[in-house]
C-alpha cells in the first residue's frame, strides 16, 4: 500500500472522528459514541473505505497506550489501593459469572461443544479499560471513589483475560494446559506491575534533571513518551496488555504516588502538572485512532441478519453479558446507586472482547454464526453502555456526589 | 515483526535521538547532526539494531511533512515571491551544473554508460530541503533574505529532482522518454502549488469557526493535521514530493499570506500564532525521526573502504556536488558573504540524494562501487554541512545581519 493512502486514511480517521464526536456531544451522546461511530462508517460495515492495517493498528495502540498513562497519571495510588479489595471483589466476580454463563448457556442450552463453550465464556470476561476509562473520563468521573473501583477492577480484569487468554489458546493447540507455561505468565505480569512503576519512578529525578539542562524545547515529552513506550513494549513482551505498560508509568508519574513499602520518593505536583501539560496533545491526536479501530474492527456487514440462531444465540448472550457484570457490585459494602454505576461501567467488552473472538475465529473454534453472534454482542455492550452511563448519572448523578 | 519490537525501535529512536542532539548541542555542533548520528549508531552501520520498516518511514515522512508546514507557517509569502528569481537562478543552476559536471565525470573520466552517469548526475541535483531547513531554523536564520532564497530554491530543486527523475526512470524501463508523461507531471505538480495553498486558505475559516464551537479541546491540531496529511498525499499522488503538501498547507495559513490576485482572504497573525502552539509539540515529535531515518538509510558499513576506484570517484564526486551548488549564488546579485551562505546551504543531498541512489541500485542501473560512491558523496555533504554553514556564520555572520 502506498504511502498516500496510509496519509489519506490517517486524515479520514482523524477528521470523521471529530467530526462525529462533535456530532455526538452536541446531541448529549459521549464522544467516544462519535469515535466508534466513525469507525463503523469508514469500515466495511459501511462505507468499506478502511481495512485496519499494520501502520493503523500501531498507532491506536499507542493511542490506547498513552490514553491509560494519562489515567495512570491521574491516579491516587493510595486511593487505589484503598479500593484495592473491592476492585478485586467485582473484577473476580464480574470475571467469573459472565465465564460461567457463557459457558452454562452455550454448552447446555445451545449445545456447542466444550472448548467453544469456554471460548464463549472467555470473550464474556473482558472489561474494555479503554472504553470505560473514557466513559468516566468524559463525565469527570474519574477520579471518584466509584471511578476508582472501577479502574482497578478493569485492570485486574484485563490481567485475568490474559491469562484466560494464554491457558484458552493452550488448551485449543495442544489440548492440555501445563501448570508451568500459564503459571509463567501469572507470575511475569504481576512482577511487572509491582516493578515497572518504581522502575519509571526512579527514572523521574533523572527526566526531570535532563529536562531542565536540556537546551532544545520538547525534550521532556519525548522523553516521557520513551518511557511509555519501552514499559508497553516490555507489558507486551511477557505477555501482558502493552496498555498496562502505560498505566504503569502514568501512576509512577501521578501526583501522588505511593509505594507501600515507604516514602522515599517523593511526588511533584508542579512535575506532574508539566508533564500532562506537554502529554496532552499527543494524547489528543492518537486515542481518537483507537476508538475509531474499534469501530473499524466491528464489521456488522458480514452479519446474516437473517439467521433465527443468531438472533436466539446473541440475545441471550448480550443478556447474560449484561448480568453477569451488574451482580458482581452487590457483593461489595456500597449504596444501591454506587454499586449500578460500577456494574454498568464494567459492561463494554471493546477491544479486549474481540481479541478473544478474533482469536476463536482465527483459530477454527467458532463458526461464523457463533463469531456473528459475539461481534453483536460486544458491539452492543459498547455502543450502547456509554449512553446508559450517561443517562443513569443525569438522574441518579446526585445520590453519587460522595462516591 | 511484533508490535513490541516497533516500540522499542520507536523508543529507541527518540531518546538515542534525543541524547545525541543534546551532546551535539553541548559541542556546539548543530542538533540535526546528533539526530542523523543516532540514526547512524542504530542502523546497519554500527549498531545495526533497527532497518528501517514500514511503520518508521511513514512516521519519518509524516515528520518531514509537518516539519515543511512548520516552515511553511513562517515564510512571508510576499518575500518569497520576491526573492523568486533569484531563487530561480539558483535553483536551475545549482540543479544543472550537478547533473553536468556528474555525467561528465562519470562517462568522460571514469568511463561510465550514459545511462548510470545520468543517473549519478541526478544523484548530485537534489537538495534536502528538510537538512536545508533545520540548518537554518538551528541558527534561527530561515527568516532572513538568505533564508528565503534557500528556501524558494529548495522547493524547486526539489520539483526539478522530482521532474528528472520521472525521467530518467522512464528512460530506463523503456529506453525512450515521451513527452507527454513528462508533460503531465510537470502540469500536475505545478498546478499544485498553485492551487493547494489556495484551497487550504479557502478552508482556514472553516477550521477557526470549527475550532471556535468546538467543545472539545485539540480539535485545532487534529483538524490541521488532517488538513496537512491530505494535501501530503495529494502532492504523492500527482507525483511530487509529499512534503511539498505539508509545505503548501502552511504557506497558506502563514501570518503573511499573499495571493498574486488579490488580498481578498486576509491572513490572522492570531490565528497562525494558534496553530503553531498547538502543532508545535506533534512536530517535536515526529521531524527527529525522520532525520534518524536519514542515518538509518546510510549504510556505511557496506562500502568497501579499501577499494582505490570508491575513492577516487567518490572524492570527485563530493569536489563536483559541492562545487556544482556553490557556483549558481555567484550568478545573482548578492554580496559574497550571502552568495556563500546560499550555495553552502544547498550543499546538503540527504534523502533526496538516497532516493535517487536507491532506486539506481534497485533498477539494477549502479554498481555496489557506484552506489557506495554516491552514499560517501551523500553522507559527507549531508553530515558536514551542517557544520561548515554554522561555522561560517560564527565568522562572517555580522556581514549578514541584513540578509
Amino acid at each position: 500500500m502506498g504511502t498516500d493512502q496510509v496519509l489519506f486514511q490517517l486524515a479520514a480517521i482523524l477528521l470523521t472522528a471529530r467530526l462525529f464526536s462533535e456530532i455526538a456531544t452536541r446531541f448529549n451522546a459521549p464522544a467516544i459514541i462519535g469515535e466508534m461511530t466513525a469507525g463503523i462508517v469508514l469500515g466495511p460495515t459501511l462505507l468499506g473505505w478502511i481495512a485496519p492495517n499494520d501502520v493503523l493498528k500501531l498507532l491506536a495502540e499507542i493511542g490506547v497506550i498513552l490514553l491509560l498513562f494519562e489515567v495512570g497519571l491521574e491516579t491516587d495510588t493510595r486511593r487505589l489501593i484503598k479500593s484495592g479489595s473491592r476492585s478485586v471483589v467485582v473484577a473476580i466476580l464480574g470475571f467469573v459469572a459472565p465465564l460461567l454463563f457463557g459457558f452454562v448457556l452455550s454448552h447446555h442450552i445451545f449445545n456447542l461443544s466444550i472448548l467453544v463453550s469456554l471460548f464463549i465464556g472467555g470473550t464474556l470476561t473482558a472489561t474494555s479499560i479503554g472504553v470505560t476509562v473514557r466513559i468516566l473520563s468524559d463525565l469527570n468521573r474519574h477520579q471518584s471513589k466509584v471511578g476508582q473501583i472501577v479502574l482497578g477492577a478493569a485492570v485486574i480484569d484485563d490481567i485475568l483475560g490474559v491469562f484466560l487468554l494464554a491457558i484458552l489458546y493452550e488448551f485449543a493447540v495442544s489440548g492440555a494446559v501445563t501448570i508451568g507455561n500459564a503459571g509463567k505468565i501469572v507470575f511475569l505480569v504481576i512482577a511487572f506491575l509491582l516493578l515497572a512503576p518504581i522502575a519509571a519512578k526512579l527514572l523521574s529525578p533523572l527526566i526531570k534533571r535532563l529536562h531542565k539542562k536540556g537546551s532544545a524545547p520538547g525534550g521532556i515529552a519525548i522523553v516521557l513518551l520513551s518511557l511509555v513506550l519501552v514499559l508497553a513494549a516490555l507489558a507486551h513482551l511477557i505477555g501482558a496488555p502493552e496498555l498496562l505498560g502505560g498505566f504503569a508509568a502514568g501512576i509512577a508519574l501521578s501526583r501522588r504516588f505511593f509505594l507501600p513499602f515507604g516514602a522515599a520518593i517523593k511526588a511533584d505536583p508542579e512535575f506532574t502538572d508539566q508533564i500532562q501539560t506537554e502529554i496532552k496533545p499527543i494524547v489528543q491526536i492518537f486515542s481518537p485512532i483507537f476508538f475509531v479501530m474499534v469501530g473499524l474492527s466491528l464489521d456488522l456487514s458480514a452479519i446474516d441478519w437473517g439467521s433465527s440462531f443468531i438472533w436466539a444465540f446473541s440475545l441471550s448472550l448480550v443478556f447474560f453479558a449484561i448480568l453477569g457484570k451488574l451482580i458482581a457490585p452487590f457483593f461489595i459494602p456500597e449504596p444501591m446507586a454506587a454499586r449500578i454505576a460500577i456494574g454498568m461501567a464494567m459492561v463494554p467488552r471493546g477491544e479486549v472482547g474481540l481479541i478473544f473472538a478474533e482469536l476463536g475465529r482465527s483459530a477454527g473454534i467458532f463458526t461464523n454464526e457463533v463469531y456473528a453472534a459475539l461481534v453483536i454482542t460486544i458491539a452492543y455492550t459498547t455502543l450502547l453502555s456509554p449512553f446508559w452511563i450517561k443517562s443513569f448519572y443525569r438522574v441518579h448523578g446526585h445520590r453519587l456526589k460522595e462516591y
